[in-house]
């Protein structure tokens, strides 16, 4: 049986979910919603599917499921309306950037008996993966120090920044989901520090560009996140883990695989410099994955609850750069 | 305008095209003709396209353009027939075994003034693009010497082998098309090695299983090709080519690009196994480049001539083989 | 001129420093002083020198400096003894373990107007050379992230342990210093986290095995280092700096060159296992750098000053891990 | 017991030979014979060794061996006059260019039941020798191809091109003797081509600059060898070698072990430059292989029949490239 989704929001993420819902066996694109009528007909166009306002589509009889791509603090409302409302919800992270916000709509969810997942798009990249899988298969034996390396090609437009909650919460949350999904256990302490190294812009909107936290967990597994806004060679994202047996690594992506050899050295192509063009894969397996959780019944890949503990890290490192101190999250 | 494509053949690599052009914009897949009813089905329910037979589709209005994915001894018949009923080909590789045959038909081709594309998957290789860029923008400078490595993970059926025309016609001819795409000039001289080493019965059947082959031109460039028909980590794919200021080297695809440490050593994933994976965009790519090659009146990148000059090279390969002379092919 | 130079202790590191000395072009290998006298002898016969008491090296006036190769405990006296005595000294780390103690001894230094060295190796690493020298020249435009990983392939002795002050005094040392080298100003904040994972007896010790700090200075540069006692693939020892143009790092040294590929996948051979061999260049070049700032009366390229430096960015390390709370250094 | 050598001829090689013998143990340098005074005192100073006449060295009680370092052409009459005189000899490859003055040479050394080692150096490489103890520890099954790739940054001075018997026997020889070393057989067909690409002048001399080979064994095995006098970026020198299950490969050696990122992609360090610098270890190691055979009474690592053999290769290459046939060596 086919797997009926609407898509609400026709942005940049929201079409290249489209895209992903298009192309995955089992599943159908039924419609969008979105206010920008322009972006809303080029769907329409591509994937053959309806427009429709979001409240038809929480009414509609021949929807399953739906991707929320709208922005951010729609987010909660948004699951709140559609899991009461019976269908399946996928939903971009972050559902809020208040803790509190996010705590009330878990138990909405959770009230309603509604199946959430959240958009944590690296877990599905295939190269974290096979490292994932490495670990799983024992090849490193007990996980002890993780170190996380994010950068960005450069910063985000600045009114984003205003918008976004800062670093920790609109960039390091990949890396404190990442980390959780890694250690195996929950973070007990976060230590950090954060500069305004790029532009001192950032530091008068109240943003750091350059932060470095240590997790640790109640076993005392540690783990390192290095973010900066600024990566000349662009979109460098790399997983280091270091186990009682051995460390497995996943490497970054280059534009291309060759190599130029000349009187000043040897040469490859600069990093992939687009998180989208990166991550490519990783969407595609997420709805892949979303869509094969609901076809099996089986738990979400990543919940609602995975968000609330990222944005709870988040918050614990915003303390930890304020005061100094070792910070309990939650 | 949307260019209308039929595929003819729906195997292995017909299933393969068939989705390239569904996802190519600008063109659209209208019918495919295939003997076996279980797999056009599957075509026509996976693309939503007709099913008709061979001499339908070149009586068909609205077909522009078909792509042959028939068997080898088919190739040079349905050439004709589809280039004279006025449709532009996309052929796989090869045209025909035989030499003469080829000419014949080329010629036929000519006279019809028809289109013809040849199915040199290799040239649209990404990785393959971007060595080729770095040598058309002078990174090298003059290119001297090329050395191409093309190992097989395993060998073909023994049945293949007998219809195959050996290793140099369906192996390496894809390095002889590569070889004369980065030499930028024809071969005047062919010196070529055989041996068989993976397997007896290979031997038996009339065909070598590992090969080197030494190219050059009148200006004296130098390609080496080896080709063996056993590789235990996969498909081996690789290109180096040495100028006069430096040289540039396109590198083996792995299963993932994640690296383990431990008390061993250093460990990577085994290459892509399986030519279908490892030129996936290859794939895509070629079929891109055949529609807009169609829509833009431009020349076609690869030609009926280039296969040609390919299967010369091998013929002379085999007779350097048997006769331990240098040869010229052609 | 010959600069003459008497070692101060044969054992393990003396016997590389002895080396050192008699390979360097314009230093000569004069004496050496050693309570175990089959190690003396043994210096005597490779090198052709004498063997004396450490007084009387004190009062000889054939030896122009002294490379000091004693326990710990000895460092602070001898550096006094044979600074007052008119002699450079050569010093390998630490001082002591003792801040008060050092800082005692670079008054006294201070006073006599001597010479003092101090034997931090990595900064003689050919590689770390060559990445600092990128630096210089503008390679990564202005340093603004640093990420040290050392990992030693086990555990020293326990007694060792109980000796040495422990992984920050002993091994983190190390990293403290080429983060000061690198980061070209002082840190002002120390974040650490501190766990015992691979060996309990480490912890019943009052060490810890597995370690990560944060290093930030005024300008908000920042520096993480993470080191463990234990990788079984080996001495592991990387460098990489990020700066506003590009990233710069250093790779680690495997036993061999080589790579293997079969069926499992590509192979490296696992890192270069010990300290000595890893860093045999490194111990070389941090004599001739000795040697060469007496002979030129240029500064010396490690001094006292750095020795102490590192030994308080390790004691707010430990600070920090009681307390959790980001400590200043000194 | 330490076995008293002396060197023949103190240029370049003599230098390095020099330097080798000095740091073996079990060796010690006793004297040199070398026409410049200059070059004879600058050995005897550094090396507290005697200059003698060469047919005083003959008759000296205390030589036990000898390192010939001088000119090609005084090769074998010095090989026969010191085993005649009943000293081992290490010579600098090749005996002789002329192959019935080498095979007289091997015959008279038979005679006189003399102890004969050919310097080919690649072989003591340490990369080298760990691909080669992967190959023996079964690491890739049987040898079935092997891929040598030798490229010099530049074109040695035109009149060693004309004194040198070509590129074939002067440079190419060295990976006649590593294929010889690797096949494990002796090759049965020489086929090469060969062109000039660099330089004009080298071709007016009557040399190539650009050549490749394919050399075959009885047992099918082959062997394809790459040799050009111009790489821009640095001395190139890789080795790699196909077997039944399996590949292993030696890479090349970089000025560093460093990379930086950057806007533009990411860079390492060209290759070491210089052959005495890229094999200074290949050439204490064979020194050191000399001494040790000599002390243990065992065979030779490398034999005069070695450098007859590798010499032959280069002949069958050359008359190859005027016929265009396949070549039979010997």
């Amino acid at each position: 049986m086919t797997l009926r989704i609407a898509i609400l929001g026709a942005g940049r993420i929201g079409k290249v979910h489209a895209r992903a819902v298009a192309s995955v066996p089992g599943a159908a694109l039924v419609a969008v919603a979105e206010p920008m009528a322009e972006a809303a007909k080029q769907i329409r166009a591509e994937f053959d599917c309806d427009i429709r306002e979001i409240d038809q589509i929480a009414a509609s009889d021949d929807v399953d499921a739906v991707v929320i791509c709208t922005p951010t603090d729609t987010h909660a409302n948004l699951i709140e309306q559609f899991t009461a409302a019976g269908k399946a919800v996928f939903c971009e992270k972050p559902i809020d950037l208040n803790v509190a916000r996010v705590r009330t709509c878990l138990k909405n969810v959770e009230a309603t008996g509604g199946r959430l997942m959240l958009g944590f798009n690296r877990r599905f990249d295939p190269d974290f993966m096979a490292l994932r899988a490495a670990i799983d298969d024992g090849r490193i034996g007990k996980v002890e120090m993780i170190t996380l390396t994010s950068r960005d090609p450069g910063p985000p437009p600045y009114d984003y920044i205003t918008r976004s909650g800062g670093i920790f919460r609109d960039m390091m949350i990949h890396d404190f989901d990442v980390a959780r999904w890694l250690l195996g256990e929950e973070v007990t302490s976060v230590q950090a520090a954060a500069s305004v190294l790029t532009d001192p812009e950032i530091g008068r909107l109240g943003d750091y560009d350059s932060v470095n936290v240590i997790l640790t967990t109640d076993s005392g597994k540690q783990c390192t996140i290095t973010n900066t806004r600024r990566a000349a060679y662009g979109y460098d994202q790399r997983i280091e883990v270091h186990g009682s047996n051995g460390s497995v690594s996943a490497r970054n992506t280059h534009e291309a695989n060759i190599e130029i050899a000349d009187a000043s050295g040897y040469h490859r192509p600069p990093l992939l410099n687009f998180f989208m063009t990166r991550y490519v894969t990783a969407y595609a397996n997420e709805i892949a994955a979303f869509v094969q959780a609901l076809e099996s019944g089986s738990d979400m890949p990543t919940t609602g609850l995975d968000g609330l503990k990222a944005l709870e890290l988040a918050e614990a490192a915003l303390k930890s750069v304020e005061t100094g101190a070792a910070v309990q999250p939650g």
